[in-house]
């Protein structure tokens, strides 16, 4: 059987630099080699808030972040699951297959929990994983790129396919998690990188922005520059920054700056990612949100006959 | 705003004389009164087993019992809610207006955990009362005849519909449960009636299987018959089926048989139960399986017309 990739993110607000090197480079040369599903998960939003937001410009400008970093609407399928009935319909046999113990185990649940922004915890954000089995088993995917806290996650959906095709017959693939050995990037004030934090480089942030952003970044007095993870963790987060989109290591930056200190290692860090925002804010101004729409109009359409398909075949597996 | 009414049944066997008297007559009258939607809820027959069975089967009977019972496809929607992709996805947005420990308390929930086949509680038993809720609101139902069990189902109809209506603004009515009078006729073994306790007589039963099944009925020895519902209940039970069928008092024919003893009356049930039968095993008859699995087709499509209404309201009030 071919391989076939989802991915995707929650509309929440504007995609950052942690996220382009966490997993939209991925993405981009993942699409040349699998066929793609990239998912606007807006249901999602509401699993640990009350209300959605903005949402529609949220799903525009991650659109725009989508193209401006490379994702090719060509190769790849992105659609809101909001937008697909019959995918959302999984839910319903899928819900059959798995106990409410095994949802109140999961240990990444329990995580968002504790973080959660709402006082109770909603039927949505418990049964989540098993709405995300849907999302990766409506187009048969096999390759989930994740983060470690998603490794429960597909294990929910590793464990409905499974299940489903003992019951009822061989329909779905079991996926595999693709974890990549991706560098961490911390946010600026060395805690995690996080849009609503103030800490995080928007891809669509201008170059005043992006300066003003990495001033205020904590650094030490210690003028001698040097690649220390344990103990100049802030000084090694800007190294690694500046290396991600130099294409050098962090040590040989740390050693061309020597004895330059803080602002020397602060302009060059800046320097290095308005050269490496450049092409991309270039690309994103080059769109739309006619265009953007467009894009998703013809993605939720495509998704939308794979989910038809695949309904029908799990109706009749079903013996509906 | 005008009354819309929703019921119906899970496709798990044959309906029986209980099932007539406890709704199905009620909704013959219902049907010239409100615009109505009787539902097939098919995904709701493996709450509380693994596999669906014979499910097409168990449609096909269903849908020649409301025909012979007179429920009229020219003046009520059936429909089967695996079969409405919009109407399952409501059930998305309405787990996030329920908490984990709402669900919990559930007291149906609860007892039919209690009752139910399966080693674990599902997360389709755990979560069916919020999808019944989207079985309601699709169409805007305001008026829901139900038993006593279901009157915390109605409940969290009501819960979703107005915490819906406070954070998107008002899309739902509130439904109402509708509690009839209406007599409880015991199984003839003086269980609960169940087809699967082989105590009931179904609309589909024959002369002679009506006659096997009411020879079979526990009784006692007492030749002189009275109606005791206390002290001689299962008496009291043929009494008052045969008092069902014939449209008399229970008392009043027991004062007819007086000491004709216990064969004089199950002769007298027997009778009054064919009688009763006779044009409803009539009109069974003259019905095809290809014409319901017309009806079906049509009262899908009707319903999906209103589902796929409801849904893009609900979309665009949540901003999506």
């Amino acid at each position: 059987m071919n391989d076939v990739v989802l991915t995707g993110d929650r509309p929440t607000g504007p995609l950052h630099l942690g996220h382009y090197f966490g997993s939209l480079a991925n993405r981009v040369t993942l699409q040349d080699k699998f066929p793609m599903y990239v998912l606007i998960a807006d249901y999602q939003v509401i699993t640990d808030r009350d209300l959605p937001g903005a949402i529609q410009r949220n799903i525009t400008e991650l659109l725009l972040d989508y193209l401006a970093v490379g994702i090719d609407p060509a190769k790849v399928t992105i659609f809101q699951h909001s937008a697909i009935p019959e995918l959302n319909q999984l839910l319903l046999p899928f819900l059959s297959l798995v106990s409410v113990s095994e949802l109140h185990r999961n240990p990444t649940v329990k995580d968002e929990i504790a973080h959660s922004s709402q006082r109770a915890v909603s039927g949505l954000m418990f049964t989540y994983p098993v709405h995300q089995a849907a999302d990766i088993l409506f187009c048969k995917g096999t390759l989930v790129p994740v983060g470690k806290d998603q490794l429960p996650h597909v294990e929910v959906t590793r464990l409905v396919a499974r299940r489903f095709n003992e019951r009822y017959g061989e329909v779905f693939p079991e996926p595999e998690a693709m974890m990549g050995e991706r560098p961490l990037l911390q946010g600026l004030d060395g805690g995690k990188m996080s849009k609503s934090r103030g800490n995080a480089i928007a891809l669509s942030a201008t170059e005043d922005e992006t300066a003003a952003l990495i001033r205020k970044a904590r650094t030490d007095s210690d003028r001698v520059i040097t690649f220390d993870e344990t103990h100049r963790p802030q000084v090694a987060n800007l190294l690694t920054l500046a290396g991600l989109c130099l294409g050098r290591s962090p040590q040989d930056i740390a050693d061309e700056i020597g004895d330059g200190g803080a602002s020397a290692l602060k302009k060059l860090a800046t320097e290095a990612v308005n050269e490496f925002l450049r092409p991309i804010r270039r690309r994103r101004a080059e769109h739309t949100e006619e265009e953007v729409r467009q894009v998703l109009a013809e993605g939720n359409a495509a998704a939308r006959e794979r989910a038809i398909m695949t309904l029908e075949e799990v109706r009749a597996a079903m013996g509906f």
